[in-house]
């Protein structure tokens, strides 16, 4: 069993010195917020999640989920939990105020959002999943869709679903086959199978809400004849009760790697008639509304990606303080020392920190930026924020994601043979992360947005102002000299050409040979979080610089910045010339055998 | 479920043209090695290996050995499939043939235990460790000792463990605190717990030989007071029947992220009095015994990751032939078609493909050195080969088991959301494969003894035989010149810079700065693999190039090769001057860090 205390130092710096908690509490709307009240969510979060969300998660693991004719009983302690988390208001934090929600800012629910994912990823997964509904409604619902539902969702008194998965159609959403029946009242009849939904049936609420693509009959055939339409467990009565159970049923839930406290279902609608829903927005429109949700939704599984870092880490560094084994290097009969005196240890947990460290500052700047996206006053500026996000999101997605699966296989390696042994917890951490860059679109699917839609298609306008503003902080490192800031500008500055060699290659090659392009995608989307990744780290150790000059804060932690940033530079950016290599050379080796050669 | 067949053409390939099969067959005492026996053992090993072990890789997942009461069932049609094993002759393969064994080449058992530990990781473990047992006896044992054990555990009716590891001594051997008491008649008594004995208790045989590591009385602190004893089960009497149960007994077996068939024991030596052993060897030297088969126990458990990328390669290949999602890149509303079609899927079956190819020709070549290192009748030529074999065998255990964690990712990840879900079988390769960097001494023991003993102690002379052979096959690769055969030679160079400019750090370092070179090790050992992978990538092309130019053999298959050392080559070797950056660059800013800072 490993505990959970949430990094508050780590995140303050990262929210104020890095994101610019300032700049976004001064935004229209975001009146209230305050460092004060900023503070004291983060400590209240804190209190939850390592309090209540953190002990349950092994009891999660070991009990799972369970399915017994149609109905999902959820481990022991979590229906408890999930009542006090919603009665402590946590479902509303990021919600419309117009609904009961408290319309606090990206920024800062991304902080708390963390919390919950280090503490509990498969709790989180509940109101995640019940957000991407909520937005769903609130971006196409009708009025009186919107009034049925929201109140209840934002409050957490109802969950959510998102049903896009069908067993033909996974990646490729355009083979959907569950049917919409218009009854002629405005409501429609669905039948289908929709697979791998996640919370799709549970015990801690009275209602699920779900959100279904569906084909109506003269819809179109591929991605322009999917219509969204909600539909509840239990159809609302007028004066918000709930009225007869609705035609949709768990036929199963899935056996699987890790999440096991999150129920996976497989949902039947329409097996006794006919499931009872409504349309949400107009007809045969439902993909492009789950493309603009999207973004929020991918955003945060790479979250997830940064919060099960984060645990494994501490999980980690724990066994790494108090395990004792063998001597320091090279003193045969000497003491015997804690395994965080061995160099490899080291070198585990300083892969640990410094990617987790690396990923929350990216992850906040993109939140930070979605707040500006969103309500800063300036359209221009609103724009190339929201340009700088759209970017940013398959790799925030992917690249945290693919992170938490070499950082927790990284946090394995650390506890040694105990390891290996489920009581110890830290396989847990990599049996949950496995699905992290399976689900909401894999790493393949990020990177092909990526280079396709984000970089391609606009010619590549938003990546370079973002390799220009890599570059200046490369200067203000070459600047400041001396071995540790020389250090770090090397390798960034050698990342910041690879990134420049691998967008050119990309920009050369989509339009004629989208195939060869693709080979790269992934690569290169690693090459951009691991660059990305180092400039936020380059710019926090010259925060830091200032801060230790300036004789302000706490010296040890800012000292810590700039070693952190510093062993980054040298064990992770050094990667990204061998990236870009790969992604400009590629594409022949792995497209030249034919399927019989395999 | 997944198949499994034997990659026999490429297992041929290998033997026969990389690592030199008639070579081996002509040495002494391999003289009824001849090409059609070791065909012929190949397919028999096939049959067993698809046929027997392979189906039950999944039930031994699910079920798992049960301890009760001291006892331990091993799953459902393991001790009939054991019984088999053995009544065939498969224990024996490598054995000695003054107890029973057959004496083959120990290339042709690579290849032979390659197919087991593919077909069943969990199974193989039970011969792997009894040849373990078997080998330590051989080394030291009394004749009275072999002749008492010997027969019936080359032959299999009697199975062996290693028993080293206590709660407190894991990597850090000298912390053993097991206690060895003589009894003045030639006997000890045992007394103390060892933990992780794999194959510890099971049902598939009625006797258990158990090696132990224990201290005598009057033995010195530390490695140098540590002996070996010979503990059976059941004590045997002087006709070689069963006598009495001994007191070593199972207290239970551990709950484990994989390998869920192979009981994982906790034993309790002399509860009721002591156990009865005898010393093999001398007193104090059991440590040194242990060093001198180590290479052996290592190299298998590198096989162990090759065997299981082989594995998840063919599942996944398998999967993404069968699976049909999506169109071509860029044909929207085009046929379906099989994921192989896609971009990534194709990059990551090529990672899995060209990854497994290397290690398997990095570890055949091994394989064969260790024939020659044995058997060669020049001396000189024996120590050549030995010396390549030392240096190798950390790069073999360390760099194989490596990949197969990211080979087995990769091959969930070809699976996309079915991955996750256990009944698919993907996940199991990935949850078995995770031991493989931890048993047999972790991927840091391995890098410490990698440039400690095998370059720094002889300040290097053997790795820079190997990296002029390097060097000699990239001047080849370079002189067919074309496209393909450039893009192999070009990051191969680069290859073999890295390992040189690394090794040149290493020697500068190491005495003077062990933990700094230290920081490096692991990063150095994955470039070694790395490049050496390379070198035997790059050899079989040039071979292939040299069949197909002369129109011999099957153009399809030496195409492939081609193919594939070039996709390694873009996608692999590339990633090894970034190591070697880190190698000389990294040391700071991992040991920089106060303990309270992290």
């Amino acid at each position: 069993m490993s505990n959970y205390n949430a990094p508050i130092r780590d995140m303050q710096f990262v929210m104020r010195e890095l994101a610019g908690l300032d700049e976004v509490a001064q935004l229209p709307g975001n009146e209230e917020v305050s460092a004060d009240l900023v503070d004291a969510i983060l400590e209240e979060a804190d209190k939850f999640a390592s309090g209540v969300l953190a002990p349950l998660n092994r009891i999660g693991d070991q009990e799972g989920a369970k399915w017994k004719d149609g109905e999902v009983a959820t481990a022991p302690g979590w229906k408890d939990a999930y009542t006090q988390f919603r009665e402590s208001g946590w479902t509303a934090v990021a919600g419309d105020p117009n609904y009961g929600g408290q319309g606090l800012p990206k920024l800062l629910s991304t902080a708390v959002m963390e919390m919950w994912k280090s503490a509990n990823m498969a709790f989180s997964l509940c109101p995640m999943l019940t957000t991407g509904a909520i937005e769903a409604l609130m971006l196409r619902g009708t009025d009186e869709q919107k009034d049925m539902y929201l109140p209840k969702m934002v409050s957490g008194e109802w969950t959510g679903t998102m049903n896009l998965t069908e067993p033909q159609a996974g990646s490729d959403l355009a083979a959907v086959r569950t049917k919409a029946e218009p009854q002629g009242d405005g409501t429609y009849k669905i039948f289908g199978q929709k697979i791998f939904i996640t919370y799709g049936e549970h015990d801690m609420t009275d209602n699920i809400i779900h959100l279904v693509l569906a084909r109506l009959p003269d819809a179109p055939e591929g991605v322009k004849g999917i219509s969204l339409f909600v539909v509840p467990k239990f159809l609302v009565n007028a004066d918000g009760s709930l009225g007869a159970r609705n035609d949709v049923h768990c036929v199963s839930i899935e056996h699987k790697l890790g999440i096991h406290a999150s129920p996976t279902a497989v949902l039947a609608f329409g097996d006794n008639g006919g499931a009872i829903g409504t349309l949400v927005g107009e007809p045969n429109r439902g993909l492009e509304y789950m493309f603009i949700m999207m973004n929020e939704a991918r955003f945060a599984v790479g979250m997830e990606g940064l919060a099960l870092s984060e645990r494994a880490y501490q999980h980690a560094l724990q066994y790494a303080k108090d395990r004792i084994q063998g001597t320091e290097a090279g003193v045969r009969g000497g003491p015997k020392v804690s395994i965080i005196h061995h160099a490899d240890v080291r070198r585990l947990l300083m892969n640990m920190k410094s990617k987790t460290e690396a990923m929350r500052a990216l992850a906040y700047v993109v939140g930070a930026a979605s707040d500006k996206a969103h309500n800063h006053p300036d359209e221009a500026v609103r724009a190339q924020n929201q340009a700088f996000v759209d970017l940013m999101i398959p790799v925030v997605k992917g690249w945290c994601t693919e992170n938490s699966i070499d950082v927790a296989s990284d946090g394995v390696q650390v506890h040694g043979g105990m390891g290996f042994i489920e009581e110890t917890g830290a396989a847990q951490h990599l049996r949950d992360a496995r699905i992290t860059t399976i689900y909401e679109g894999t790493t393949a699917i990020q990177a092909n947005d990526l280079i396709g839609r984000k970089i391609a298609r606009e010619n590549g306008v938003t990546i370079a102002g973002v390799a220009q503003a890599m570059r200046s902080v490369e200067a203000e490192l070459a600047a400041v000299g001396g071995e540790a800031f020389t250090a770090i500008a090397r390798p960034l500055g050698a990342g910041i050409a690879a990134v420049e060699e691998a967008v050119a290659y990309i920009l050369a090659t989509y339009g004629k040979d989208v195939k060869a392009a693709s080979v790269g995608s992934v690569p290169f989307l690693k090459l951009l979080g691991i660059v990305a990744g180092g400039w936020q780290m380059g710019r926090a150790a010259l925060i830091a610089k200032h801060k230790l000059d300036a004789g302000e804060g706490e010296a040890s932690f800012y000292q810590s910045k700039i070693v952190t940033a510093r062993y980054y530079a040298d064990h992770v950016l050094a990667q990204a010339p061998g990236l870009a290599y790969t992604v400009v050379n590629g594409a022949a080796g792995a497209l030249e055998l034919a399927e019989e050669q395999f």
